[in-house]
């Protein structure tokens, strides 16, 4: 598999053509960025975890019967992933307040939904993300109506299979967002599943293991990143 | 009829109790309030024109089929509704991209949506009436699943109901809000369907014909008001 050249360069990924053309090589970075690119950072060796951490989670919900877009490990910070044409919709899905859902309905984090929250939001950086429903997407021509809702039952299936793994590894799953693209008529997970997009706490301690550490400078970012991947990583091995 | 002890007041109307345990005696005022609280002020008469083109408007959707709370005129200003166990969610319906909306998706005030879309406020003014979907709506426990949807068929069929009455009165219905509530097990339309609570542009001339005068200070708001109630009154007189 030979890296040609790069396709685009997001917030936390460099994306590269590859010599076959539905796939693409995905490389990860360090860089870190929060607050729609307001405060920016690095994050050590965030790409290998974020990567690897990934790697594994694709290949568990593969396992499970949702298509990922996720082939095979180029090394330690590279992937290789089937071209998508991408939905540019986020699917956020919730089953502890946390974040911005805490301010918008006044509820303190850590309260406990009784039901997961799914929800739709617009990737546009520009706009800062703007929460819409399934009408705005049928409106504005994002995507069908059908492909909205269907991505919105793909995210709570992908929630169960998370939220079962990393209970075995201590952590309660408290929010992620997922991207999804379509290839050949299909709807296919995209994008990554990493500290970077998913809320982490430890069940017993409550302590934050994911992105928030850097957004609300806990410290221990890196070690965070390192501990879930590890935590993972021994859950799976002895399955 | 009589009226008894103010049960509540809100920015635009006083519900009374009446000697019919049943139902409510609602007085519609003449303040007039937006940007959540922030701006204040009167509009001459408008509790008139409120009432009156509110009771217009739910005589015909009661006759397309929708039940609605209103019961019969009282007064100049004044109306006999169903007492509602109210459900605290607004429903909003848009056919052309104004106000919030159109800073919200980065879209042009007057782009025509392909399609209407339906949004679900969770109406709470601490919190500046978030915006939130079905999902929000069942993890919160604000109202059953069925219920959140239930109320936003309701609103578009109201959408195509009004939009009929006011094409032929020379307007174009650009979006409103509606308030539902829940009367023996059903649901119900309640609140009221004014220019406070919709936005009217009149067709040819794009002129602006309801709350957004008094928003953004354009002057003529009592007139446009009246304008809007004297249109309706004939379309519906000549039926
Ligand atoms: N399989 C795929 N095919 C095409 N594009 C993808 C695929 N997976 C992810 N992407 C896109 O790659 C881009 C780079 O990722 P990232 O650095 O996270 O970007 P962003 O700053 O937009 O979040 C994103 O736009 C993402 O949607
Ligand atoms: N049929 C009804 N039964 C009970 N309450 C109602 C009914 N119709 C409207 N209401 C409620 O009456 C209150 C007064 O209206 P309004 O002045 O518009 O209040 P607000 O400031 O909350 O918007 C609102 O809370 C509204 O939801
Ligand atoms: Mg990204
Ligand atoms: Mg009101």
């Amino acid at each position: 598999m030979e890296k040609l050249e790069l396709k685009y360069e997001g917030k936390a990924k460099k994306v590269y053509a590859t010599d076959e053309k539905n796939y693409y090589w995905v490389a990860y970075k360090d860089d870190a960025t929060a607050f729609n690119g307001e405060k920016k950072g690095q994050i050590a060796d965030k790409g290998e975890v974020n990567n690897q951490l990934s790697a594994l989670f694709f290949t568990e919900i593969e396992k499970a019967g949702i298509p990922t877009h996720f082939v095979r490990l180029l090394g330690q910070r590279d992937m290789l992933v089937r071209k998508l044409d991408m939905i540019p919709l986020e699917v956020v899905v919730r089953n502890i307040v946390a974040g911005s859902l805490s301010k918008r309905l006044g509820v303190e984090e850590g309260f406990i939904l009784s039901q997961p929250v799914v929800e739709l939001y617009y990737k546009d950086d520009a706009l800062g993300d703007p929460m819409v429903n399934e009408s705005h997407v049928a409106a504005m021509g994002w995507a069908k109506l059908e492909i909205a809702k269907e991505i919105q039952v793909m995210g709570l299936k992908v929630n169960e299979i998370l939220r079962n793994i990393l209970a075995k590894a201590g952590i309660d799953l408290i929010d992620f967002k997922l991207e999804f693209g379509i290839d050949n008529g299909k709807v296919i997970l995209g994008d990554e599943i990493s500290p970077d997009t998913c809320r982490y706490w430890d069940i017993k301690t409550r302590e934050k293991l994911d992105k928030d550490r850097f957004r609300r400078d806990l410290g221990q970012v890196e070690e965070a990143y390192q501990e879930v991947f590890r935590r993972v990583k021994e859950v799976l091995a002895g399955q």
